[in-house]
């Protein structure tokens, strides 16, 4: 328009002025993959945006690069793994090893130790059949660090079914954690599913904070009616119950009903961006059932469970990022939320959290 | 690259140093929905960018409110309405009246007297079969408006046939409504539908302009020679014919040919974001021949007319993104182009406009 | 989140403080369509980011507008040429000759010599089956420019078979350029095609810079066993190759073998955008075999290097820009790239460039 316009007139919608709850996680580990989806051929993964190329070298064991040649940029996951084990790029060729190190230039004659021609590498394991990549380089002295990954307790022990699941969420890591452990939402968003409308019985949630961990443990709950329960506990009996964050990315949720029934249902996340996180579920079970009997109901009732909070989570980051912003308020129940945030924030920083004493709030059921 | 490039190698492109003609309009009404469409489900829709859940309650009220959750930012349009006649989020269950305010949070044993818990609200109404919503939040009073919405003048007057349309396009509201009131392009754009090519005829144009609205009065012009005026007056005769553009976003045509026959066609306008606008048209028509005979024959041509309005608008509206801004050129004969341009402004800074003495251009057609 | 997050917390991946190899080249000719594209139909292309529109006047010559009408900014394009061999708007009917020059506004009765009316209009010409045309428009002179596009040298020859073929390729101009001149690539990505596994030969390369092109000359190289090679050499005998890029975009790929055979390969590259590039490939062939023997085999294998390159350039400008920018590392063999940097960069601020002494460096095939 020949006269113009001002920015109030661009900006005709309603903004917050908010952020995101998006963090990025120094010095952690984190799954990039099944042991079993890397085999000879590379395979590229993102972690916390960062593309990364996952490969086994001669000796079987898994290197991950940083996912871009350092001589044209074109990703080596699009190379192969040559007959000496280095992941080879497939433009010119150049090939580096595990630990990144350019180890050989087609067609030069000059020599190889120039650093510049050398890859990003992270150091990478694997352990109970998942890939695990930190989420920091190596540093110059190219030694794996101290931390080991999170064990799923349960995952090896024969007295226990266990059944995984990955799946992806388009919402943050702190939006796909808290849902994970969050109670109030089960009886709407997964109605009927493993928990039905409220019956009006009101639970004592007691909740404690380490400098890795925060627990939630609700006292006091009767069997649940929905379905899941019936197959866990068909005599009934007390449910105890805690719901566990534990840094950098876990979310575990633990029931004993009686003595003879056990749940542990792990659920380790990956951010593979800002808006994009995995997770990879271990659920290990011990019921008054035989284990084959309980199996074939776990994993579709999971996963239908996971894909109603995956439609959820998408819809709240659409919201958010036309918004601009998140602008969250919060109750008392919100049981775990503030704290999976602030010990998040303190990963992030890399600084020590200030314990907390134990807090004591009530919820109905 | 190693030696770097600047700015300029970036933007290799011509590029406008020009703006938007997007306008941010408070205080005013617009049609979101036709009554019909608003049933027992909430319904999503967006007014200037700001997204808006749509709901009756148990009166048959209509609420308006801001299509995200106060509590974890999911859309309420997404959830449904409670039995109350509250609207429900589908994640947590949290409940909303009309007014916005927070009347149930389920498994919460704590008091529901926090504003930060309340949904923002709009005014909304409903008249002659539309739902309008008010693009100004209720103030702390919760009154509704002073002002009411446009009336259809002879939507509801039985001897008139009322056709009524809708239609996206994907233009700004002034692109819109300048389209919609322009003659000259219909010889072209609409070759043979309704104008054909020129017959040389000069009419004269008087322009006036008042504080809500701006009119031009196409003196002189006989029947035109396309299809549509035979249908309206075959025995031929002298056109009286008034375009009107009524703040905020109201085009109305208005043809009289002899006593007999009258068309008053107002295309009520909805900026849904900077640059998509959809139009709902309301064609009230009395002419020689009966209802029945007319109106098969108005539908499809006026679609057919809008269907061409919105190709050429969105070909525009990409071209000017393109270049990062609009570069109009203008003559005398886009007649109320700028005035409309005008009132627009006025109306979104709240201002009065200093009434203009009427003008005259001269126009072939 | 109540707690905000920092800037870190928002960019939690890998990024590059790169800069792209991105040129804007003004002065200079491309070819923006083959001359039995443009018939009597406007055609829309873009040179560098900005769109044009090509069409051909009562004459049979070819006119270059920006693609966007002055007035409503409707792209031209999308328009027809009218009886007087104007091209016309589609919305209003505008009209404007090969200068750009408004020549008619229907419906108007002022006078059309209102500069702000005419569009902006570039040199155009064709040569050799091509429409070339010029990325600075007119200037007040109208006059065409000194310089001429470059030309073909043997395409018109009858003792040389010629065969044409256009590419796109998304990468940038640079990219593509270093591409089509690179040898050490040739050896993987088109494994079997053209090279095979490297022989171990050393080769000597001469490399010489003028005013308007660089030149890589490779001594001493035998026969390539690849399959291309036997077509072109039967009997062997020693390889002369040349590797030329010319100013602004022209890759030039020369080999004899004896006194027979020749080849030479043109490609001229035109920047679409930023990260588009169109190659316009004009091989000449002279070889011991009669022509139509030869020319069955050269299309389909030339194609099949031009799509593995357009994958690999696809590829590169994907994980560049997901970086944030380029970050390559070089070496000696990367021949020509940095000499053809350096000329586009003189080219891009219309500066002469230092001679450089002839250099002379090792390479293995």
């Amino acid at each position: 328009m020949a006269e113009g316009n001002d920015e109030n007139g661009k900006l005709a919608q309603v903004r917050t002025k908010g952020s995101y709850s998006v963090v990025s996680l120094p010095h952690q580990w984190f799954i990039l993959a099944m042991s079993s989806e890397l085999k000879r051929e590379p395979i590229g993964r993102r972690l916390m945006g960062t593309p990364l190329a996952l490969f086994r070298d001669n000796e079987g064991k898994v290197g991950a690069l940083l996912d871009r040649c350092p001589h044209r940029n074109v990703p080596l996951s699009d190379g192969e793994v040559a007959k000496d084990g280095a992941i080879q790029c497939p433009y010119h060729g150049w090939r580096f090893d595990r630990g990144g190190t350019c180890v050989a230039i087609p067609s030069f004659t000059g020599a190889l130790d120039n650093r510049a021609r050398n890859c990003t590498a992270y150091p990478a394991m694997e352990q109970q059949g998942f890939v695990w990549v930190y989420s920091t380089p190596f540093d110059a002295s190219g030694a794996m660090p101290d931390k080991r990954p999170h064990v799923f307790a349960r995952a090896d022990d024969p007295g226990y079914v266990t059944v995984r699941q990955a799946i992806d969420q388009n919402g943050t890591l702190f939006s796909a954690l808290e849902n994970a452990l969050d109670v109030p939402h089960t009886a709407f968003l997964h109605r009927g599913l493993f928990r039905s409308e409220s019956r009006g019985i009101t639970l004592k949630v007691k909740i404690s904070r380490a400098q890795d961990r925060c627990t939630a443990e609700y006292c006091g709950e009767p069997r649940p009616p929905g379905f899941m329960a019936r197959v866990l506990s068909p005599s009934g009996g007390e449910v105890q119950h805690w719901d566990r964050f534990i840094v950098p990315s876990i979310a575990q949720v633990e029931y004993r009903i009686g003595d003879e029934n056990h749940v542990l249902a792990d659920t380790a996340m990956t951010p593979i961006s800002d808006f994009e996180t995995r997770l990879w579920g271990v659920v290990s079970l011990k019921t008054r059932l035989p284990g084959r009997v309980v199996e074939p109901f776990v994993k579709p009732i999971g996963l239908r469970v996971l894909k109603q909070d995956a439609v959820i989570l998408q819809k709240q980051t659409d919201t958010v990022k036309h918004f601009g912003g998140e602008q969250f308020t919060w109750t008392e129940i919100d049981v775990l939320g503030k704290h999976i945030w602030r010990l998040l924030k303190a990963a992030e920083r890399g600084e020590p959290i200030r314990d907390t004493e134990d807090t004591e709030i009530s919820l109905v059921v």
